[in-house]
């Protein structure tokens, strides 16, 4: 008997937080590659908090997952078959292979990664798309220079706890806003900020006061919504606002606007939109320098595993938007 | 008799639209110039949307006006007393003379002006700080390159009408905004834009998508609201958005965030806000330039004269907020 190929398609278009009925769980078997193919057995699947913007229609940054279409997702695995001459069985790779078992791929945008130097979940977190994001939003948009205030959001998250590093690395004050006492304890613990504000009890306007009292010349917004207002009340002049998300709006029907908008005219600052797939030319010296400090015990990669099976990535994705996740959220397959 | 100073004074921090109480009528002798003093006699004042805010208490980009202030404006005007070596008697200036008859100055800040170049309202209009507020925002932040299609709000209205002119002498194509077919025939008849938009009678998102159908390279915004929201939907990718003003929220007690912020990321574009002053040691060329293409016929100054005295102050300001006015807005002072 063939092996069995489980995966997790869009079922509807979600009003809202996702619901259990927006997914429809399809077997089919395991495909064989065909020529230049190969066929990877994933074994962890990135969950993003983007990925509630791709269920939505209309246009973004990438084009929507269509209904009916097998979930996008980054993944690292294993591959187990190849027809291509770049990628042998025994490879460990990283490619948007969805919400399955096993991908059938050509080798676009797939990168060979490198097991000996870390685990596999690993490239989905500081030494993946998580790292280059931190990385390029915070050098290339933010660009951040030694001695200044950086404040992140979502710091106990993915992008937050590693940009909170890079921004450490590169000589800056840094502040994490985060919810919970477990979250900031790892932000100034594990991660190394200056400071933790959590966000659930404390005044986070008052608190950037106390702690970034000559503002904020860099914020790094991954979750929108008050905080990115609180934020703007607090700027430097020319301060440096990088929009990497805003996970807190992604499930409203109606997104908050930032009414502290015209603090950008206050404090001459701007605010810009980052997208890491623009940066794909300079990946390599990107993640070369992130592997460097990983070596060297300089950046922590904190990854929160889920062991379960794609039937439970409805459930894994919905601890996202709880914020129950410390760090990079990995759900670790196990076949059903 | 010595010569009466009649003076508006700030009476109260209004919330909402400014009311007839919100002001005190003082009157002084007009004074004396100490050593290295002179007074002016102010022909001209210029009424700007950025008054309301200076009439707000907190920090902004400049102090407010206090409580008992005699009101902050920029004003043209004759010397007609001195005691300074570098002002005669006769000289035409322009300051920050404020909303009064006289004032006395030592010179800082205050700008000679050639009137036999142009009419002293000029000075308030394209050939002063809306001039310069148009020039280094097109030029210095949004960074206009010919041939991008550039996006104007308030285009009727001083500083937008400039703007307008500003980017088509610089190559691009121009899409007015503004308010009523009056408006919208000055915009693409007298100041030359190759597309004007009538936001009251018109869908402005539905109109950009047919006079913009490659998206907005640049986005001026003098408005903010919901054309700002129109315009965040219409992004060419690497959009600069220059944050100059917000007229439409001025007035309310609670501003309206722009819920379409996250185009920001989805265009990978960016918003900056600007304050004219920043740009003091390049005052000069940039008069330069505008006295040029204003002498060679590519530049026109719109200046809507309203005729009265500083009593009058309060219903020529509200004309701002009515949209009453297209260019310039300008109190052409008459003695009491």
């Amino acid at each position: 008997m063939s092996p069995i190929n489980r995966q997790v398609r869009l079922a509807a278009r979600p009003s809202g937080l996702p619901k259990p009925d927006d997914w429809e769980f399809t077997s089919e078997t395991v495909p064989e590659p065909g020529p230049g193919q190969f066929v990877v057995e994933v074994s962890h699947l990135s969950i993003d908090p983007a990925m509630r913007g791709w269920m939505n229609a209309g246009p973004s940054y990438i084009p929507p997952v269509e209904v009916g279409a097998v979930m996008r997702a980054g993944a690292v695995g294993l591959v187990t078959a190849s027809e291509h001459p770049g990628f042998a069985v025994g490879d460990y790779v990283y490619g948007a292979f969805g919400v399955q078992e096993y991908a059938r791929s050509d080798g676009r945008g797939v990168i060979k990664i490198d097991v000996s130097l870390a685990e596999p979940a690993t490239y989905l977190g500081a030494l993946g798309m998580t790292g280059l994001t931190a990385y390029f939003g915070l050098l290339d948009v933010g660009r951040i220079k030694a001695g200044e205030t950086v404040v992140i959001s979502g710091a106990g998250g993915a992008v937050g706890s590693v940009a909170g590093q890079i921004a450490k690395i590169k000589g800056c004050r840094v502040i994490g806003i985060a919810g919970g006492p477990d979250k900031c304890r790892a932000v100034t613990g594990e991660f190394g900020f200056d400071a933790a504000i959590d966000y659930r009890t404390e005044d986070v306007r008052k608190a950037l006061r106390e702690h970034a009292p000559g503002g904020v010349d860099v914020y790094f917004d991954n979750v929108g919504g008050q905080i990115l207002d609180a934020v703007l009340t607090r700027l430097a002049r020319g301060a440096r606002i990088i929009i990497c998300g805003a996970v807190s709006q992604y499930n409203e029907t109606h997104v908050q606007g930032p009414a502290n908008y015209l603090m950008l005219l206050v404090a001459r600052a701007s605010m810009a939109g980052m997208v890491v797939f623009d940066y794909e030319d300079r990946y390599p010296e990107a993640m070369a320098e992130l592997a460097g400090w990983f070596q060297a015990g300089q950046l922590v990669s904190r990854e929160h595993l889920v062991r379960g099976t794609v039937g439970d990535f409805h459930d894994v994705l919905l601890m996202l938007f709880d914020g129950a996740n410390t760090g990079k959220l990995v759900l670790a397959l196990e076949k059903s």
